[in-house]
């Protein structure tokens, strides 16, 4: 089987290590828009070879690892692809992809999210382990083939993925509370401590809990502003829902109401038993 | 040197462990109100012996690794201590213990907070690294004596922290953001999570930066109330800077504004040029 990936940055690039090493596949070739990111992965050989757009049309499997408007984009220049090729998105929000899947190809693909990832980006942030033991949520999957199924979950598996099948919207609303929310509250607290006069002293007192707190405010604004605007609706939504715990706490402490602000982190801890 | 640490919880577990292997200390006891803990930091070896009260009070050294409340009430419990003795409280905000530090015994003793720790608590949450390379903040030196002042800074040395000094009501202002602020949003960010109908299938998708996000809230709701309690003023004061950059986030992606966005996110990027 040769798999091509377009997008060699974290996630493309550690897919590219990780498919490597899986015995069915026999070549992983890769494709960027970005002729630096092209040259740097095949350096850190995270693919075998380079290759043009047509050649990439002729992989039996081809991940988009890019953001969703590329991945829309990408979508309609592969209308033309044979029959029993397998298409695997990558994309972060599902809902507007699986709108604007071409029909001719709607079989094809298979829309997926790999729950993991770090703050860093580009080749040079590849991991072959970064999908190990992870989850993956496979979106609207009775749309796409029967091949095309098998295949997909057959390389994730391969890859030491854990596989979790969902609808797209509803995949769009949870990946609000646990990813989108966090980004957007990581960015407000690395902001709040910015703008204070002394912002570097602070700073000096940085330990663990600030820097896992603030660690997500690294993560690509580019990339990030694209994904806050596909799931505009479900990220408000979650917001509210947090501004209104952080109005419970506010209200608690400024009552003074500490037997009740117990009681509320009791609540909050309750989530460890589940996670 | 016989060094006495009152609370063998991580803090004080932690420092046990560490001590014991400082050369100029030769010998590290304990006290701790609750029963349990003493026979669990015994037989953990994270102190050579369990003390009385009247014991503890002949140490060269007597660290409060306790709540502040607790701390103020054990100063009190202390005044009548060799002049050469030095008090070394672990207290998590400074201008509360201060202001509350008997005149008798002023000099004796060294506010200090080492900016550690973990979300675990209890004698099995000790670490022998947990101070190593970290910070530890001294308030207010200029009011301990110069035994005292030596001493602190030789042992926090001696088990590789970095000393940084300041003025109480500053650090707790700096706390506020770098600390307690976190911890704030992360029950908060906890429970709106635990407020879905469907929060277990929400969960299934957490992933590394949802767990970093939520981490902070399996912390002890009994230290955290103290902590919010005495930092009351300094927490709402940093609670107001954050719900502000929060509510520029939202009406950002409320307005569509995605440059302004992407401005807004660069901008918490810069926050990691310092840390």
């Amino acid at each position: 089987m040769i798999v091509g990936i377009v997008g060699l940055g974290l996630m493309g690039g550690s897919l590219g290590l990780a498919l490597r090493s899986v015995p069915q596949v026999n070549r992983v070739v890769g494709y960027d828009r970005n002729p630096h990111h092209s040259a740097e992965a095949l350096e850190r050989r995270l693919v075998d070879a380079i290759v043009s757009w047509e050649e990439l049309k002729r992989c039996d499997v081809i991940f988009l690892a890019i953001p969703v408007e590329g991945i829309i984009k990408a979508l309609h220049d592969l209308t033309d692809i044979p029959p029993r090729t397998t298409i695997i998105d990558l994309g972060s929000t599902k809902a507007k992809i699986v709108d604007n899947i071409p029909p001719k190809i709607r079989k094809n693909v298979v829309p997926a999210h790999p729950m993991t990832g770090t703050e860093k980006f580009g080749p040079s942030a590849a991991l072959a382990n970064l999908y190990r033991d992870k989850i993956v949520v496979l979106c609207d999957l009775e749309k796409s083939g029967e091949l095309q199924r098998e295949t997909a979950k057959a390389l994730f598996k391969a890859i030491g993925m854990k596989i979790v099948t969902m609808d797209a919207h509803e995949h769009d609303r949870h990946a609000a509370y646990i990813s989108h929310l966090p980004h957007a509250i990581s960015y407000a607290l690395a902001n709040a401590v910015m703008a204070q006069e002394d912002a570097e002293n602070i700073l000096i007192l940085a330990a663990g809990g600030f820097r896992d707190m603030s660690r997500l405010a690294k993560s690509s604004p580019i990339m990030w502003e694209e994904i806050f605007k596909q799931n505009r609706g479900h990220l408000l939504e979650a917001m509210d829902h947090f501004e209104e715990e952080l109005r419970v706490c506010r209200a608690l402490i400024m009552g003074e109401k500490w037997e009740d602000l117990r009681n509320w982190m009791e609540e909050a801890q309750k989530l460890h038993d589940i996670l």
